[in-house]
């Protein structure tokens, strides 16, 4: 197994180095490439992501990424537009996979959160994300700025059918979160996309949510959803949410997923590099060791995954209130997997 | 004063009943039109807002809407597309404001809510609302549908301006709420205009957030919000939120305002018509009838606004957990009123 290791910058180096000695720990010999990317490289190079960063890349069966961005040096927009993006683009990362579960002792914000499991299936390569749009007369007062959101049946049919087995897999409910009755075009194409797919999985429940009362239903009923499917913006937003109604973005992990299997999938904390909190071994490594057991899973390592949430969960259910230690997450989880 | 009310369907004639029983206890002697818009005129007439109507409508001092839309008989999207958003731009109500505040005894899904008391500027004229896109291939898998996010600086600084003078007539805190590392060409234009607005206003603090931030934020820490101000479609997500937060859309009321004053401006709950529980008395009337507050501080009124507003807070304040009736609520507010 080769992995590509993009460690990024901030608490994104220190929880990733806590990823990799669970991986190590459970799946030896896997052959690790650590690549420079994100804002320090940007920094002291210029340069965001290159063809040849890409193409390299693309010679691995995974990636692992830590966390990217420096907001106090870099400008909003240009790792992001520039490397995060791209990257989704280029390994044609479709199924942007966001799990989100309530584990025990989590410290969920919620009075009555219920059991809260589900996965947010967020399409990764289209919609508000294509860079389309544009800005003309910029800085004056006829200024007038555009973004266009793209959705192709064939983009959004391969990402509904994903959820649809997901669902198949899981508890049997597929909820469709958009905004049909605003936004006729986009909104029309993924509803008829999903009611044309359902007759396939008759076993499945299909629901349908506008993204404005999805959100309610985020705080006041999490336990209605099982799998959601949605587009990128609505996606971005709601899984957010989701991880901080199941106790903090913590224990949120993700996958950019290239279903069909063509490129390298990535998987990620939703977290960011936190610069406030890097270096100094405070930084909860739990979303990044997640993000390993989705990996595992995804590769076909369902029983290693299996036992990564397990560990995870038992880590999770002993913590006290207090503050954690990255390096101690690490050594409890890794002692834990025997190793 | 001229009014116009618009019952709609659902439980908008219900809660608009008890709403203006609480004006008139207030303010004799307001002349009143009602108008028959919605999903019963829709579905006889096959109309859902003529130019006659608007016309109408401009003849007033303002506009009292109570909800609109039959989910069951009418397509998502005919009112919304045919009515509510058009009302929208034919008034010019460009100033969507959404006041959301936790009043003691209010059912919160949070633990630990905190003060909550904070008002959102969403932009109503703009952005993906303005019905820009269209679709190809329609039914085929060569099916694209597009959605176009407009953003002028002249609608983005009208809105900016507004909920500066907001911020300062409050605790003097503005929170862009946006996505500028995805969505540049809005983002840029809205931050911008920010930036640019902000020596004017030199004793409010203006801080910046993304949308998914923001409704972790929303759900951890409410209370760091004073004034958010939004494009429409963020606007309409992270204000469902706000509602549910504290306590549900039972009590949020919103206004829809030409702040130049050229057309009437119009004042409506948050919540839809409810037709699951319309004509059975149980719907809370308090957001119409906050509805009726904020009307009356647009209107100048800001004597009367303040003594609804203490009437619904005590109202609020002595109400057990169990169902509330439309009628009773009214009726304690009305003799709260000396009504
Ligand atoms: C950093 C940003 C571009 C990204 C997104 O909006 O997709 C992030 O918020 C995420 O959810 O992965
Ligand atoms: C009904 C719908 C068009 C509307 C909107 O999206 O603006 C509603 O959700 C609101 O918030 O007023």
């Amino acid at each position: 197994m080769k992995l590509a290791v993009i460690p990024g910058d901030g608490i994104g180096v220190e929880v990733t180095a806590e990823a990799i000695r669970v991986l190590d720990a459970l799946v030896p010999g896997v052959e690790k490439t650590e690549y420079d990317l994100g804002a320090r490289r940007y920094l002291r190079t210029g340069e965001t992501l290159t063809d040849a960063d890409v193409e390299s890349l693309k010679s691995h069966d995974a990636i692992l990424l830590g966390a990217i961005g420096d907001p106090r040096s870099v400008p909003a927009g240009v790792l992001e537009r520039g490397m995060l993006l791209p990257l989704r683009f280029a390994l044609d990362h479709h199924v942007n996979l966001r799990p989100s579960r309530l584990y025990p002792g989590s410290a969920t914000p919620l009075k009555n959160p219920g059991e809260i499991d589900f996965v947010v299936v967020r399409e990764g390569t289209e919609g508000l994300y294509t860079g389309n749009g544009g800005a003309i007369r910029v800085g004056t007062p006829q200024e007038i700025g555009t973004e266009t959101s793209v959705n192709t049946r064939f983009g959004v049919e391969r990402v509904v059918r994903d959820a649809f087995d997901r669902a198949r897999a899981r508890r049997g409910k597929l909820t469709l979160v958009h905004k049909t009755n605003v936004l006729v075009n986009a909104g029309g194409l993924w509803q008829r996309t999903v009611d044309e797919v359902a007759p396939e999985f008759a076993d499945v429940e299909v629901d349908y949510c506008h993204i404005d009362a999805a959100t309610i239903y985020m705080v006041t009923e999490p336990s209605r959803f099982d799998v959601i499917v949605t587009d990128n913006l609505f996606g971005d937003i709601i899984t957010d949410l989701a991880a901080a109604v199941t106790g903090g973005i913590g224990t949120a992990a993700s996958g950019n997923i290239d279903a069909s299997g063509t490129n390298p999938s990535m998987f990620e904390p939703v977290h960011g590099s936190a610069p406030d909190i890097a270096g100094q071994g405070k930084a909860d490594p739990t979303a990044a060791i997640l993000s390993v057991a989705l990996m595992l899973r995804h590769l076909g390592k369902a029983a290693e995954a299996d036992r990564v949430e397990a560990a995870v969960e038992a880590d999770l259910g002993s913590r006290g209130d207090g503050p954690v230690s990255t390096s101690e997450v690490g050594n409890r989880i890794v002692a834990a997997l025997g190793g």
